[in-house]
């Protein structure tokens, strides 16, 4: 252990030395990197794909799920996506050097607040090879270096990926150890990097809640929290059922697998009765499994029971709990209690309401009628997303480039001393 | 210890409970609140000050020394600085409830952030008993509720003033545990409090270094790193000498015990030998010991020599380390190995010199001629301040109300749904 030990903190310091010059890298040069790299990815297309069938080979004899297979295979329509989002990235304005807040003090002191790279970037992520990419660019964008730890499943994948990008580095003079993978796969590689504080400035997990957790309990590198989302739509009295019944579709069907479907549908008493009947046409038609609380059953009692266990569970997949409330404000306790703070809407025509619901719900992100699934970085006007995040210090809902900077004070003077 | 913990975990529920009603509170109520809690510990100061004696003897029985008991001594004049805190409060913004960059877009669904409290703060601080009170009241203002965990010497003096807040709180109508201290001086109660990220959001340490390292070890709740500063001065070649000699004679001399004073002063060979001079005869006058390089000590042989281990300490003393550099590259890779990320500053009259400086020291406040003394919350125009960020992350500097809260994207849509 002491090797991969030594190995991983020769990488955190390299990390630390390339980030201080990434710092000062023109846009104009980060965005030629990000070019180059667009298209060496699709010209190393063959290379690549020949890589992740060593994986894909690999995966299948382990036993993985056709979903897992899925999520780790690149094709060459996948690869120009990965080339897509470099270029995407390229468009989007740098945030670093920009100085704002700017003020003038009574006794002269200009002060303002410079936007600089976080630094190093420590990311730890599961089976996707295309974050690989994703991270390395907009990590790179914002002027930072990054050390990647993806799945073990993809290692052949992201080995070919990392050793592109740092190709390219290389070539414009940059330094190799601005992008740096993990290269064991031993999970004891993960606990080494949380325990280094010294080199890493911030460390980004995307993954399931186990792998959150175990960051979070071990970690002493601050964390930025990501993507566990058990979302809530709440269907108030008076709502546009109509509407109500599209939202909740959208929201549970258009993608089951994302953290931003919904989870568990709460629906005022009120209107249940005709509400459900419908939306459980709606969904058994598409293959939805409803499970329902007893209320929801004396409605609906083809439906299977909700346990305690379902009202937090983020089923990822065609299931959806169902549970009727008597008011708003069982509504807010409910998803206060159960919701991971990703994403909650309300359907609602009551202007009060919806005022309480956007104030009272803590969450990252709170609608008024529309689908959770609108939270993302593209969505919401970012161009890119390196995670969507659930915690409260430095950034909330999907984070891109600018929250991946962060800033210094800087004071111009003219001799002041202070009193 | 099970009680202890029992305790604790009740403290952090109620503190929720508490902060979801807090969040909702007017500004105007929370202003009266703040001038009537203001006035009561005005018209309480007897009763305090008679408090604060227990601590003050109990402080001279267990050999506290002057400087410690200083720190944790209540007079009528310091209890009224205390209030004037809290008045100062009352005439600063209000941040909750500001949204800010809403934005419609194609599909118009209207896209903003709400800036909302963070929830519950925990605060793990040191002997002064005034930062009860500061940090009460600038949570409360933010809309948080606060668990506080002062030191064990002023816990006399701490019970009284939560006593007087609370009594202000219930008499508005408001919870009780919207601000709570920690009854128990255990040392376990911290190790507690440091795994509570279910009912903390986040923890702001205050102390010494050694505090601040145990926190981050044991901590599973995010935390907000502050204070420890060792402060480095560079007189650049070429810079206007009488400048460089009051602004170091003011960021060594005015409080040295304090975290924006300076602790290393690195300086040009080549205007070495007229600086160090006059600056030795201006603060050995002044009872100020210097340390110095061996280069150094050719210059001024009758100094103590540095050890690498001066290098790294924040004397919070009548000291100042001196090294002679080369060049600005050594200055910079000095002050980026040996720095704790607070304050730094360059005495010059070279501007590319100045913007190098300002783009790659890394640290939360960066100074072209002027005192590092002057990193604080009022100083640069915050008002008030509950610490000063040395991390990267979320807060970086001094920290006021804003850095108190956090934000919410808040979606308003017409049922808008994603294809």
């Amino acid at each position: 252990m002491v090797n991969l030990r030594e190995e991983l903190i020769f990488q955190g310091k390299a990390a630390k030395e390339a980030a201080r010059i990434l710092a000062d890298v023109s846009t104009d040069v980060k965005n030629r990197v990000l070019e180059t790299l667009a298209a060496n990815l699709e010209s190393s297309a063959p290379e690549i794909v020949g890589e992740n069938m060593k994986d894909l080979r690999a995966g299948e004899a382990a036993g993985l799920s056709r979903a897992m297979l899925d999520r780790l295979e690149l094709n060459p329509r996948r690869i120009e996506a990965m080339a897509e989002g470099l270029l995407a990235l390229v468009s989007l304005p740098d945030p670093v050097g920009e100085i704002a807040e700017m003020r003038r003090m009574p006794n002269g002191l200009q002060i303002g607040k410079m936007r600089v790279p976080l630094g190093v970037v420590g990311m730890i992520y599961e089976a996707r090879p295309n974050v690989t990419i994703d991270a390395a660019g907009l990590c790179f964008k914002a002027g930072n270096a990054v050390i990647l730890r993806g799945g073990s499943e993809a290692i052949n994948t992201n080995k070919i990926l990392v050793k592109i990008a740092v190709d390219v580095l290389t070539g414009f003079g940059l330094p190799a150890s601005s992008i740096q993978m993990v290269s064991s796969t031993d999970r004891e590689a993960v606990s080494i990097l949380l325990g280094m504080y010294e080199y890493l400035d911030v460390l980004i997990p995307r993954g399931g809640a186990g792998l959150i957790r175990r960051v979070i309990n071990e970690a002493k590198v601050p964390v930025i929290q990501t993507g566990v989302g058990n979302c809530h739509i709440y269907v108030d009295n008076g709502a546009d059922l109509d509407m109500a019944l599209r939202i909740v579709y959208n929201a549970k069907t258009s993608r089951p697998g994302v953290c931003n479907a919904v989870e568990t549908l709460l629906v005022h008493q009120d209107l249940a009765g005709d509400y459900l009947t419908r939306l459980y046409d709606l969904l058994c038609k598409n293959q939805v499994e409803l499970r329902g609380c007893p209320r929801t059953r004396q409605i609906l009692p083809q439906i299977k029971p909700a346990d305690e266990h379902d009202w937090y569970t983020e089923f990822l997949d065609c299931v959806l709990a169902v549970k009727i409330v008597d008011s708003l404000d069982e509504a807010i306790a409910h998803i206060n209690t159960y919701g991971t703070k990703h994403s909650e809407a309300i359907i609602t025509n009551d202007y009060l309401n919806s005022q309480r619901f956007l104030r009272e719900v803590d969450a990252a992100a709170v609608y008024i009628n529309a689908s959770t699934r609108f939270t993302d970085g593209n969505q919401f006007g970012l161009g890119a997303e390196i995670g969507i995040s659930t915690q409260k210090l430095h950034a909330r809902g999907p984070m891109g480039l600018e929250e991946l900077t962060t800033t210094k004070y800087v004071i111009y003077g003219q001799g002041q001393v202070r009193e």
